[in-house]
């Protein structure tokens, strides 16, 4: 966004249009005709989602003494959803349109409205009228829907072989909270962290890979003593906001909401929100993630479903409670969206007639940059051949390397400019006789002889924690 | 194994013990008396694995200028799964015990009598008694029964809403072929790579995480003109063979089976499987991966179904092909456990008193170690808990750590032993004194007196990779 902090709607269609055609991402199955549901991470794609895992990881499990991870099962046993109030109340309000018999959520309509006129539709769903027609309001009245997504184990598929596939992450982490506690021997308060995929049977999955029936998070469920709960929820507010500070996006972009009580999830008494302003047609702000705090409810929940104590004793006080969550939950895929959209820059390059061509930049952050460094010989002549790719090799060992040989110079500065790359190596005629390069910085543009015997140090110096 | 290439029934027995005691896996949903359709990675296998799959990828991605990776969905759009021929062929037989009414499947019951008995069942299953009872056989005949996990999109559970969980992560890198192809700018020989969960109805899952029905897979692609493919496939093999002895499995435990016709998937035109002797009992040896040779029937299936084209033209050569396809497919959760299974070491470690101790020692590469380094204070005195915290912060910025205060140094030394950590720590009296710590190396045992200055480069030198 041109280095400023207001985004037009038109912006993410503009990075939807680079991610389909630079690979980074594509429509799921679209030889098919693709799928509203779900999205596919092409090369590029694919690296950037890697990196912000890996950044995630090493920020809240690596660095802190305090934090380990696990790796739960998708598919939990059936009692752990009956436990935590999901088959109970995991519901949407569902409503069709009597004029083109589609469905829709009932709350996505009325928040819709509520974003458009700064207020709530005075009478309710008769108020708003058909998405598609425009015509006056016709609803049913709401359905209670299930958001978990049902599959069967076993030969059979009935009742005792239905499964769900997991809405969250998190149930896995408090089923194994006393297993974790144990085998890593350690007391609240501590973290258990998890990446991974979760289902939900959005009734309208949209905005691109925002609200998708299948996608990814990372989620810390964090356990304390109760009466410290108030404070490290305020603690881990900080962390993660800070985490999307420190890896680039422009504050201005991002703002905390305070999510009322009528508006949050089930099993919680305080969630703060962090949304990133996306510029989405009829809602600007989109949830990037949440901080929760669960209190005691899914422990107590799990407690009373299993029979097992789940309570922590500590013998420093000599008092035993059954630790209250706080919880850090990111949408993986919604951040990868949100570090895309906030890189988009659009400025001049210099071209070789002496006059400035547009460029599209992506100002990634190198640590969740794609590709670290490319590798361009000048020509395509023999002659640079085996020096450009000797020279790819070695630091392919280290980082992702793209080595393009396509096109004039100006040309592929252009194709790693619009991905992000942070550095590009240029090899050329020079290079035979002085076994030096030429390192070009995205964001600078400048240009600097480095011999190819520093390569490797040089890039280690300016690639720290990728 | 103590060194020796003759693996024990008890040694699966024996790491599964191991695994749980220390927070590798766990059952799944244990609190309610788990499941055995999955497992969970506590938090040193979430690091085991999270190795496993770096490593794989830097060899197979990022350091091969022929490989890019993909990500895409679990859920695909259902034509996919009929082009492909899963909804019509990815069937299992399945009998009934008329004695206990429990279902197995037919082909397992008879390549464990093949084990056993070192030939084929005579009469079929009328040979074979009931593995729980002993019974002589009694079964009904077999009924085809589909490996696909089912779910439901959207509001109502019909057949518009039927999808499929995916059994491979093959078919997401064939339908995005084309896509790849162009964005990524590739062109035959070239490879997709892609690591990610896959779902089968299993009807026995079983052997520890060696059956699940939820399972990890790491999969390549390579498309070839048709006439390459024989000298690739060799290729591969050996690529991958490679890749497990280079990770430090002792190839006395690794062999390749050439599968034959009957017994191959419908897709493969041949394929070689790697096997690992877990020492099951039944079957001592269990399939870790296989190289198939796909032909083009996964592209020609899909030109079909989708009418799309997805042929290349090689301008070189001025013709036009559907290219081949090798694949190399590995279970991730399998190789998990065969570098679990090989690592495990039994030897003597001398201990207080002058005399010698039994230790378990998994000797994992240190590439794949869950811990790097620990740090382990000599005393809880105060006068060493800064120093040895400071040291732990500092390598935690490079590593994961581990920080140890909890018994005799020679307790934390044999806690560290058998999780495979290469190096201890140890902060003691005389480090106030001379700024240095003893470095204990796991295989020799040995301890090297290291200045804290020069720590993070004397581990720097030995955790290359890591």
């Amino acid at each position: 966004m041109s280095g400023n902090a207001k985004p037009n709607t038109n912006l993410v269609e503009t990075v939807v249009n680079l991610c389909k055609r630079r690979g980074l991402v594509y429509p799921s199955g679209e030889i098919y005709g693709g799928t509203r549901s779900a999205w596919d991470y092409g090369p590029l794609g694919t690296e950037l989602k890697e990196n912000i895992k890996k950044q995630w990881w090493r920020t809240f499990v690596q660095s802190r003494a305090d934090v380990v991870g696990l790796d739960s099962s998708i598919i939990l046993p059936r009692q752990v959803w009956h436990a935590s109030g999901h088959v109970a109340t995991f519901t949407d309000p569902l409503v069709e349109s009597l004029h083109t018999h589609k469905r829709y959520r009932a709350d996505h309509l009325i928040e819709a409205y509520e974003a458009k006129h700064g207020h709530k539709p005075e009478n309710g769903l008769a108020d708003i009228p058909d998405p598609e027609t425009g015509q006056p309001g016709n609803w049913t009245e709401p359905q209670m829907f299930s958001g978990l997504m049902k599959t069967y184990l076993g030969p059979v598929d009935n009742e005792q072989g239905l499964h769900y596939l997991r809405p969250e992450t998190a149930q896995g982490i408090f089923v194994n909270f006393k297993n974790v506690m144990t085998t890593a021997r350690m007391k609240p308060p501590f973290g258990i962290a998890q990446v991974g995929k979760s289902f939900r049977n959005e009734i309208t999955p949209g905005n691109f890979i925002f609200r998708t029936r299948e996608f990814e998070q990372m989620e810390i469920e964090y356990f304390v003593a109760p009466e410290d709960a108030k404070q490290k929820f305020d603690e881990w507010v900080d962390a993660c906001w800070e985490w999307f500070i420190d890896l680039g996006i422009n504050p201005d972009n991002m703002r905390k909401f305070d999510v009322p009580e009528d508006e949050r999830a089930h099993y919680s008494d305080g969630t703060i929100d962090m949304e990133y302003r996306f510029g989405f047609q009829g809602s600007e702000w989109g949830e990037l993630m949440g901080v929760a705090n669960r209190t005691d409810y899914d422990l107590g929940c799990h407690i009373k479903e299993s029979g097992e104590d789940l309570s922590y004793f500590d013998q420093s006080s000599g008092e035993r409670y059954v630790p209250w969550v706080i919880e850090p939950s990111f949408g993986l895929t919604r951040a990868l969206m949100a570090f895309l959209v906030d890189a988009y820059h659009e400025d001049e390059a210099p071209n070789s007639k002496g006059g400035v061509d547009k460029r599209v930049v992506l100002k990634l952050d190198p640590r969740l940059s794609p590709v670290k460094v490319a590798v361009l010989p000048l020509s395509k002549k023999d002659t640079l051949t085996p020096t450009a790719e000797a020279v790819a090799d070695k630091l392919r060992k280290h980082w992702n390397i793209d080595y393009d040989t396509s096109g004039a110079i100006g040309r592929r500065y252009r194709r790693q400019d619009e991905i992000g790359t942070p550095y590009c190596v240029t090899v050329d005629f020079d290079t035979l006789e002085d076994q030096a390069v030429t390192v070009r910085d995205r964001d600078t543009m400048e240009q600097t002889r480095v011999k190819i015997d520093e390569l490797e140090g040089y890039f280690a110096q300016r690639l720290i924690g990728c």
